[in-house]
């Protein structure tokens, strides 16, 4: 039975910074206040079910690897019941409050309309007993539109409308289920949402039917009552050549477009970050200035190669630098940490599921620690604030009142001759290091 | 004397593909008719100042190679003189109807403002009748707000209000020379318009301080009648770690924040678009869709190396399917080719120059013949519009009068299960393969 | 029954650049001579079994769209002997003389040793007789060491002995198998013969294993009286983190080591060239002047994208310098294009396996007459030499016979201030561009 | 007088963890002993003259903004002495034992052999002294073979031998300097050997004259009895599109290729490895498997910008694992951590200077001090040594006795059916993060 797949191992609990056990927290100690605020409710991890429980450690060179009992034969109702058990018998040996899914993750292999919601609603009763038995809560639900051969060219983008009225099938499924559960967001993912070739592309056409999916789908949150956030997660590419959700700030644009910026935020990955070629923290500070940040994918990618690598996070420094801008930008409302990372290939065993979550929750929870004490310590702020100081006085103040020409003549009446000055990158970056 | 500095070059003039000539055009006939429109008033070429006649031949590990006349002893008001000459009779010798210049490119040194304007005014008289003597136009003109020492933190986003004070006084200068001397548009590029670290950068402030400068920009053009386009250039980083311009879908946004998406375009250059991560043609399908499709930097990048290169187009194939995105897109009304490119650090001829003008002219010219076969071969619009044709009709044009629980009903209720259709990308790439 | 699958279409034969026929040769005339050869003698086509037989239109984000018949059950015998069936017919109707495999992706599925060497012994039977009937032959060979979980952490590299003897018994079956049934090469790809992570990993001895494993090989080609190229093929990475052999230079130095660069060659693909930060042409050079040029791997990548999209070749330019550099080179012995290369997601009709080859071929025999007429014209060359002649007379013929110091001495002596000369890059681009 | 320019400033000392002081070291406490030796033995560290006191701040898009004295007027004798000084100030200021320099870092410009040679002699004199006054030491000296218009096409690789007896001269000078100056190690970095474009380019002409001239420095070394390492620095490209010594590899098989694998060693810059897609401690690692580990450039890039942005160390992380690699190969020897690192363009203080050097050193021994307590505690290199037992008994054992065919029949014989073995990769990544 599955839930003894993880009989053996103990709860995860906190132990300190000495600690010599490895299967125990080191940083992450829920109780803890920081900033006024307990770690647990700053962070709100989530463990999600499609890289930890479906993936079966397969990739595009090689079948998988894990050998998971759910895995055995086909994905029938007792396999995904198996699964959900497991996973949430994980949940809670992590001490994680949060879970997230696709609805493919969490339920039986369907094949037409009438199948996939048979046992969307037979998986959704399941998830709503475990969370209850568990005291797990959901951080947010989504639904796969990418990968069933349907969705080949695209979900809402798709030039066929019987997989637009497909997707929004799934949607509203995924949706519904997502609020009956409590969950507090939902995502969306446009993983096939973007284009192979330009030659067979209608972008216009397909960026308006992606447009007005997104309205719909805002519109549907109120009519049932949903208070959960609408989330669209930015990737650049992979699977297709170009998804048009591309990082934040084109998101933004999109938002914009559609007049949907103050209905829907954005969930971060750190991988889809630097695959768009930005730091995870230029995207969060992004979401930030456009003020449509809500909720991270945690993980990171491997420098030297160009695709979706999703291993756990391992850098303090890179996280306490994330935090830093997630903890300037007043830090998570409905969002949270949410694991979207899958150990290696060869990490087979049930023991490396939980190093890759040990070790990623308390890399996370140092660089909250390294964050706030930076914010406490008030120097690195201090310094950007006085650096721009000279726009709350005297030509800064009077430039505001001022026309371009108004601005110019300021500038040839006083003769204005402007030296550069030190931005202290290097003092800063030593600053950091102090924290870390 | 600068103005002999050509002397020996002959005018550039077409003489078809099977000449033998390397200093004649084999594809750009200037008064062919194609779509219905002469060859010349379709690519609108402009040659640049700064790359062709301000570069000496440095790059970061090397001086410069070039020695041409006007760069051997201080950049006073003769050597500007002399530089000028000698670039008109080089836009003369190729027949290219426009030019393309910063106001320091054109201008003697200048340490003060006065100085600056002095030397501008200088420069803009003496461009007024070259102009007049030449018959070129100027596509449009621009102010160098990058390298500058008082720029090295950006100009409308310095974090010093006198450095934007200064960046006013030199944008109104030239987009009042631009008017001045008939110039169709007028161009920012932020080359110090973003960050070097996060860490000493409110990134709000910047954002606004420079949508505000915009706007004032715009503002300014209204007031004294200014007919040209207003252009931004997208562009990721380099010199900056990033740029707020990063990419065309980026400066969409930004020009929706502040109000401006119908009063400012693009102008994308190739070897920008490419290290953003996008196509050259993506970048121009991208502004269609939004349009904000204004002009264009030919050039081209090297896909091996992560710096702008700024070479000359030479691939007719990355021509062809970016001038079937400009046709798509209606062609370029106050927009142009300008040659944002530079001949290699060892082409330090005189002759290379011609070299480098001729093909990009040819790789062009060739691209538009091919693309404006495409079009009226009409076989690959013709599969696109097949492809989305289902949203003409049945569940398709049902759809749009649906809400997301309408549209979830019609798939159940139909029963849907769509199966993915080809998109043909390689007969679609065959296809264009017979017109290049 | 599978040799009925591409029953419809016809065969594949040269109409000439203007037919209008999609399913025709507009370039590749087979007993054309170019360069005192047969085009078919020249380029030595081959098309695989895996990605265009054996992959069912899969990628890490979705499942198959392909549908194949032989993949409707399980990959046993028979299902095996159907693939082979549809294999050669397809090869027939390409016209195309060769073809290359893996051991598994022409055998039914095997779990141990014992069931391996059955199945694959029935398969090799089969692809006998169905040589024999078509008159196609194997252009190579080669043994998957990267699918099965076995080979996770490589196969000759693997920190498990037993792995390596898996491996062993495997590429003697497959070289022998190459060996009789005529095959001209026999390849290894590394895919697993790298890292994941430094922490778990020691590289000089899996360094030294992997170059005792090829030694190994080599020695068994000569006893068994194998007369072909042993070929390896360069991957920077994927699936791998970091692979051994990077790139044709790290391949290079890696015979070195072991001392087989006399008994080893480098089949390189394209699309692995530019993931390795080189150009196609780049590394055909480098084969081509460390005397190591095998064969060639015909694909694309996508400039944009970061792992190995395996496209069709549709670049005549690409191509062209490709071919230039392999004609430099003195062409092919035992190697051949082999179409390494598959068909989009998208594209999951049969018709488009098709366009797929049909585009792909064209593209390289489009170039091979290119770069023959450029080789034919003489001006290319030309220049380079010219561009050396220095190094055959004067100082540059006394160089040979001094030391540093001597060579030092005669630039004191003679005061030596050289000049730097122009490449004329842009020149020779755009003589390249006269003959695509 | 430029030796009054860093007057006000402390000299550096270590200081401690907890200390405030920014002009302090917190870690680099030069004679603490760690694994037996003190940390100035163990780490070497070198300042070199080019970012430091040669580069005015420009960029290839702005002028220099450092407007150090010795730039205000023309590098004469004069101003490359007060140069000379004030760099020997900061190097005892921040009491760093070793420098680096390129010939014309520390000489007046010339413009001919004679002036070159003069202007030389001039400056080692001058060395001397400061050497011998301050105490001082050289790590190594090298030519500059880039700079100067001569150079464009390359030195030793110049198709020009008038440039490559130059290039002869100036090594001959350099190393002469380097071993009169008790220079430690001679460094080549090929900064132009390489091409811009195959089309002009003898690739194989160009590897010899440049194996050749390696040849020649190596029989010059030994006849003048310099004791100290040649070194080569690898680096992909920037400025030429390609460069020959593109990565550790890759000069592997060119030393190989001309017999100098064992005179000649690499002197890694960890920007360099990461644009060549890379990790820094992967190759340091090759370095340490082919036996030529030298010195290290201490540096790091962007890992979102494509250029050699030659920022300073600041990442613990990255150099805990550099320093591991380092550790493990044995330490060095010769070589030693030079700072080939720039502060940023708007760092133009002193006390910029100050700030990125002391960071940088205190993120090296940081590393250092990490590296050297995870191998005190033994568990990573135990769980390696682990991984890889199955080769010293049973069947790993008998394999290096077999040939193919004899390890093939155990395999047979055995029926071995080896399972995948997680190689715990996360759970070694937390190892890791435990002494961080």
């Amino acid at each position: 039975m599955a839930t003894d797949f993880f009989t053996d191992f103990p709860t995860i609990a906190y132990a300190g910074p000495d600690s010599d056990d490895e299967l125990a927290y080191r940083f992450y100690d829920k109780d803890r206040v920081v900033l006024g605020k307990r770690m647990e409710d700053h962070l709100r991890f989530a463990i999600c079910f499609w890289h930890s429980f479906c993936w079966p450690g397969s990739d595009v060179f090689g079948g998988g690897t894990f050998g998971r009992p759910w895995h055995q034969g086909a994905n029938d109702s007792a396999a995904a019941a198996s699964k959900r058990e497991a996973a949430f018998d994980f949940f809670t040996k992590l001490d994680v409050p949060y879970y997230c899914f696709h609805d493919v993750d969490v339920m039986a292999d369907a094949d037409n309309v009438a199948d996939h919601r048979r046992f969307m609603a037979e998986a959704i009763d399941h998830l709503e007993q475990l969370q209850a038995g568990s005291g797990r809560k959901l951080l947010w639900g989504t639904a796969n539109l990418f990968s069933h051969p349907r969705f080949a060219a695209g979900a809402a983008t798709s030039p066929d409308p019987e997989v637009y009225a497909f997707a929004a099938m799934q949607v509203r499924d995924a949706i519904e289920a997502t609020h009956r559960l409590g969950g507090e967001n939902y995502v969306l993912w446009g993983g096939r949402e973007g284009y192979e070739t330009l030659l067979n592309t209608d972008m216009k056409r397909e960026l308006d039917n992606f447009g007005r999916f997104l309205s719909l789908v805002v519109e549907h949150k109120h009519k049932i009552g949903f208070k959960g956030t609408i989330l669209i997660e930015p990737k650049p590419h992979e699977p297709t050549k170009h998804q048009y959700d591309f990082d934040t700030a084109t998101v933004y644009g999109f938002l914009k477009r559609y007049g949907l910026e103050n209905e829907v935020k954005v969930n971060i990955e750190a991988n889809h970050a630097t695959l768009s070629g930005h730091s995870f923290e230029h995207e969060i500070a992004t979401a930030a200035a456009f003020g449509i940040f809500g909720s991270i994918d945690a993980n990171r990618g491997d420098p030297q190669n160009g695709w979706d690598t999703d291993q756990f996070p391992n850098s303090v420094e890179e996280l306490t630098l994330a935090m830093l801008e997630i903890l300037r930008a007043g830090g998570f409302t409905t969002g949270g940490f949410n694991f979207d990372a899958k150990v290696r290939r060869q990490s087979m065993d049930p023991v490396d599921l939980f190093h890759g979550h040990v070790g990623g929750i308390d890399t996370v929870a140092k660089g909250l620690l390294n964050a706030a004490a930076i914010i406490e310590d008030g120097r690195l702020d201090g310094f950007r604030s006085e650096r721009y100081a000279g726009w709350t006085s005297g030509i800064g103040s009077q430039i505001s009142g001022l026309d371009l020409a108004g601005i110019a003549d300021l500038a040839i009446d006083r003769g204005v001759a402007p030296k550069p000055r030190s931005g202290r990158q290097e003092r800063l970056e030593n600053l950091i290091n102090r924290f870390i």
